[in-house]
């Protein structure tokens, strides 16, 4: 067991800003014990030194330019570059532990980018073992291990995203040839967006409309070659490209991809649970609704990943709020740090709070999906509609609320967040990806809600069977509102304050859907209430978020990490409920007299919280290779960084730019003549 | 005067999106009309046409490759030749109205971005009509038009931002040989983001402590010399450079700049005001304040900037909700424009009414400062100083949801917004780099607070003496919330609604502050009120938006554009008051029955406006070359053109990339050997 002041050896060193490092010493807790409870055990903070140190003694990783200098050509280039040297390396980590080592790895080897090799081990690879009989696993996962081939996984159209049923992508069995051919009947049709389909893949899982006998039998998957193994060239039938610049996750090259009749054999359909025989025969798969779990489990991933960005952008914006230092509070004192005015506070310890919060709440749907594959066997398949939905409102209530805290704490370093030396737009770019991609997220929300609904109807209908995270709706209890002074409220208070509205805004949602299914069809009247049915499934995974937060500082073994950590959040929970005040007031639920005294106490934690946060920050434990941020350097040492970092503009290689040879300079010569 | 017959004509062509053209033909107005309410009359709308039609016949205009699809290099190249070819055809518009015309006219020609001259003329410009006397105007004003030189405004360091009195940069007299000595004495006054210093300026207004006999006097413009008129060498004692790639405007070479003992005459001090002799006599200015009018101009510019955005990001968003399709409302009915769920609509048609209200409120704040200072002469400075107070709120209340509702807006586009064809990122980072200059967003807020907390003390002492904009704030209403359905609640329900809610706040945080008063320093009070102080003065704006607004639309003359107008005014104070529930029920004010009239009412005015939000995204006359969007296209034919732009990509110049030469094909084949 390490020391803790070993690791504050690590944190703190000659040299440092003497203001962060003051910061660091005024924490009230013991940074490793506390990176250890943040991080799930002692283990793993030590496997993440070791995979650092790892990661910075290997020169096949040194960037010899940081990305944002490069163009896009230049950043696709390392992405590949460090992809291959990445995959090489791979025994530095448990390979089956992508939740913790292997997210980890790529981002301290990669950083905030997605690359060339992405959609191979995130969609392809897990579609081989997933949809393939026995013959096509043996067949085809070797080289898929062994990076004999690059796949990516090509299902999203230009027309069609949420919508998958219609696709437009035909494969039509010939019985003649035993072949099935892929064809893009329209422009629409076109695959547009798969990872590293543009340039890098040579073969793709694609989704197509499964045509045989003349009948449609809807989007089954398809193991296509793209490319010449030899050349690289496009194969003859398939045009393909990249789809150009994208809002961030440019060294990516997002794909589209055109079948001109293109044809592949039978047994390059996907076979494990449907089949087509020679003769053209379909045979359908035995269950309709499989594959839910990898999706919780991919979702448990970009929880973490979203916890994570939102996280580094908290730890440089306090890190950067304590060694700014910009105006007085009393004058004549001397400049203070920001981070002693509230407003600046408010900006930044709330947004730290939601990452743990979002954290923890990966770490359940992680745990809980373990689990809940084995009762699988059992034939339990409930639990794991009910965690596919809590999984898919958290996908949708924490991308987004990742990406607007990344802004707001952005928007808190002023100027200096706006440079890409911040790292902060990187940060944001990413992240706010999310929200779009494994699903839209009103999309997302109105899945969670088609739950409640279900759930409210159990009750109504005075048969509820819901497992643990629906349960509350069935509760009876019609008291006020307990909530109290932060010093004297307990996690019940809280987390039944949070219960009773969320079941208040379930059963009204219900009872107006219901209301209006008597003046239109059913699918009218869920449009008609959808704007509520998305604010009552926030409200309910805002629940479970408080909840879950509560409940892992619970277990919190060292009685000052504890503290703090129930402090915050304490400040989450209350945080939430100053936002959503309307709903705990109505029907005089929360009094005008608790509604206040939660904002008057939010301030009063902010105060608490203040000599905390940097060690909290800390507690993260982000290498500066994990953050890439000079504004968020350990060191604290932001200004001479920022200078350095600036000498590396493109725009710096000369003094003069050809700019002035070309437009400016004889402009002006003319202006100067006219004198 | 053009019919609207004509304008539908350009409006609606042949070869369109089919359910565009059924959008466009649904509304309940005339098209011609409602542009020129919205642009404040036929004249502007004419013009407006007019400068479309010279930019897009003039060559030298012409963009060869989309700017999304160039290096920092080549869009910085691009940028310093269209400002120079803009400027060359300065004639075509009025260069007396930049809030109008000119701001037109550049977005026309340049796009979303800054570029090397933007400061020359939005910031040197103005410091040498306002802050030369007599002598130093007739030597420098010439050649400033006359582009013989090209000046920046260097104000920002490295360590200062908002607390200008702490500028470290230095100008000490040398009486012996009449000149000032600038100098850099540490790292942090290094000066930082000066538009066009890095590479293109070649003079600059320098912002630097003055000392003059040994004593500071405190921050002064100086008239700088930076590189060789002939060569752009930089002068000796003084190193400059590009500061690095930012989240956007990268086509602008934001720089710093460093003195070492660098020496410029004493006459190259700005005099208008303040003086200092040849002797080292410092001659103090005769008032302490001005320049408060510029700045209000000078916003009132950026407002219209910012409605000017989130209006395209919106008009963008609409015209592709209305041409997407995606899944069934009724099953079988096959699948519905985007624009018919009810979720998009509310995600779209809250951000158009937005828009609207920050135009309007940016035609109220120029108004009214022409106004303002012809009374300026009378001596009227109080009037000033409350124009101030609201247009520093305006710009961060505008800002910020500006760059909310431009994401919302961006994501309601599903997957295509985020690719850069949209042109969301790039209005994205271009908008809200507006939250932070200019004044960071929330001291603006505070100053806005400090002026409704002098309102407030006026009120309890029984003396007030407020203007237009606080006069509010002295009366004397206990009532209720007046509000009732959309149908028929009044203008002044709405207002006195609105006025009541911000007038109880601003009386909570003025008491709470005096009694924090009691146990702190004044200063120390303010801090701890701080973030009740933001929310207080955001409230007040809000409501001045609401009034605007609806003051706005009632002079609008034709009928029927006036009720759509109405109605979304309407939206636009409902989804306020919505947002703001809890401050609205607070003591009771609003009832819950009343509450969920507002709520259910918003969903109401959604489904009346369904069939006018392509015409309303029409009214803002956004062509396609202002708007450069493959998504927000006015013909609707999204798909091919999507496919056309991705061809143009960087990556696309070859089949192979070299990633295949030199990382992914020996990997590959390495792979297959093991097989």
């Amino acid at each position: 067991l390490q020391s803790s002041t070993m690791t504050y050896d690590n944190v703190i060193q000659p040299g440092d800003n003497p203001d962060l490092t003051k910061e660091r010493k005024s924490a009230s807790f013991n940074l490793w014990k506390m990176q250890c409870f943040v991080h799930e055990g002692e283990e793993v903070v030590r496997r993440r030194k070791e995979i650092l140190e790892f990661v910075q003694k290997t020169r096949e990783f040194d960037d010899p330019i940081p990305a944002e200098f490069l163009s896009r050509e230049e950043i696709v280039d390392r992405g590949a570059r460090k992809a291959k040297a990445m995959t090489d390396n791979a025994d530095a980590i448990d390979g089956s532990d992508f939740f913790g080592e292997g997210l980890y790895y790529q981002s301290l080897v990669i950083g905030r980018e997605l690359h060339s090799m992405s959609l191979h081990y995130g969609m392809f690879l897990p579609t081989i073992q997933g949809q393939t009989d026995d013959d096509q696993m043996d067949e085809w996962m070797g080289p898929t291990i062994g990076r004999a081939f690059l796949g990516t996984y090509a299902q999203t159209e230009l027309g069609h995203g949420s919508n998958l049923t219609k696709l437009e992508t035909t494969a039509t069995y010939d019985p003649k040839t035993e072949e099935f051919v892929l064809h893009t009947p329209t422009l629409t049709a076109t695959k547009w967006w798969p990872g590293g389909l543009g340039k890098s893949a040579n073969v793709a899982v694609v989704m197509a409309q499964l045509f045989t006998n003349g009948v449609n039998k809807g989007p089954h998957p398809f193991f296509v070659p793209l490319r010449d193994p030899d050349t690289h060239m496009p194969l003859k039938g398939v045009t393909l490209g990249d789809i150009g610049p994208k809002f961030g996750i440019n060294s990516n090259d997002n794909g589209f991809l055109i079948f001109d009749h293109y044809r592949i054999p039978r047994r390059n359909m996907f076979m494990r649970f449907s089949k087509v025989l020679p003769d053209g025969t379909y045979v359908a798969p035995h269950h309709a609704k499989l594959g839910f779990g990898t999706m919780v489990f991919v979702r448990s991933i970009m929880i973490k990943d979203q916890a994570t960005q939102l996280g580094a952008a908290a730890v440089i914006a306090i890190r950067y709020s304590a060694v700014r230092r910009q105006g007085e509070i009393n004058e004549g004192a001397g400049e203070v740090q920001v981070i002693d005015y509230r407003t600046q506070q408010f900006r930044l310890l709330p947004q730290l709070a939601r990452a743990f919060a979002f954290l923890f709440a990966a770490y359940e749907i992680k745990t809980m999906y373990l689990m809940v594959t084995e009762q699988i066997g059992d034939g339990n398949m409930d639990v794991l509609a009910e965690m596919h939905a809590v999984s898919s409102g958290l996908k949708s209530v924490v991308s987004w609320e990742t990406a607007q805290g990344i802004e707001q704490l952005r928007l808190a370093c002023g100027g200096h967040g706006y440079s890409r030396a911040s790292a902060f737009p990187d940060i944001y770019t990413y992240a706010v990806g999310g929200c779009t991609y494994e699903g839209e997220n009103i999309v997302m929300l109105l899945q969670v809600a088609r739950f409640l609904m279900k759930c409210a109807k159990e009750v109504r209908i005075g048969n509820p069977k819901l497992a643990n995270i629906g349960e509350y709706i069935a509760r009876n209890d019609s008291g006020k509102a307990r909530i109290r002074s932060w010093k004297q409220v307990t996690d019940e208070d809280i987390i039944h304050d949070f219960e009773a509205v969320a079941r208040r805004m379930i059963f009204a949602s219900y009872d107006r859907l219901k209301s209006c299914e008597n003046a239109m069809t059913k699918k009218e009247a869920w449009n008609k209430c959808s704007i509520d049915l998305c604010k009552t499934a926030r409200m309910h995974v805002k629940l479970y978020l408080v909840k879950v937060f509560l409940r892992r500082v619970s277990t919190c073994e060292d009685a000052a990490c504890k503290k703090v950590m129930h402090t915050l959040a304490t400040l989450y929970a209350f945080d939430l409920i100053s936002g959503a005040s309307g709903y705990f007031m109505k029907g005089g639920f929360m009094s005008e007299q608790q509604s206040e005294l939660v904002q008057s106490d939010l301030y009063e934690i902010l105060e608490v919280l203040r000599p905390e946060s940097v060690a909290l920050a800390d507690s993260w434990d982000m290498s500066d290779l994990e953050l890439r941020s000079v504004l968020g350097r350990r060191d604290g040492n932001v200004y001479p960084a920022l200078l350095e970092w600036a000498k590396k503009s493109q725009l710096n290689r000369t003094e003069v730019l050809p700019t002035f040879e070309k437009y400016l300079g004889p402009m002006m010569k003319e202006g100067r003549s006219h004198l």
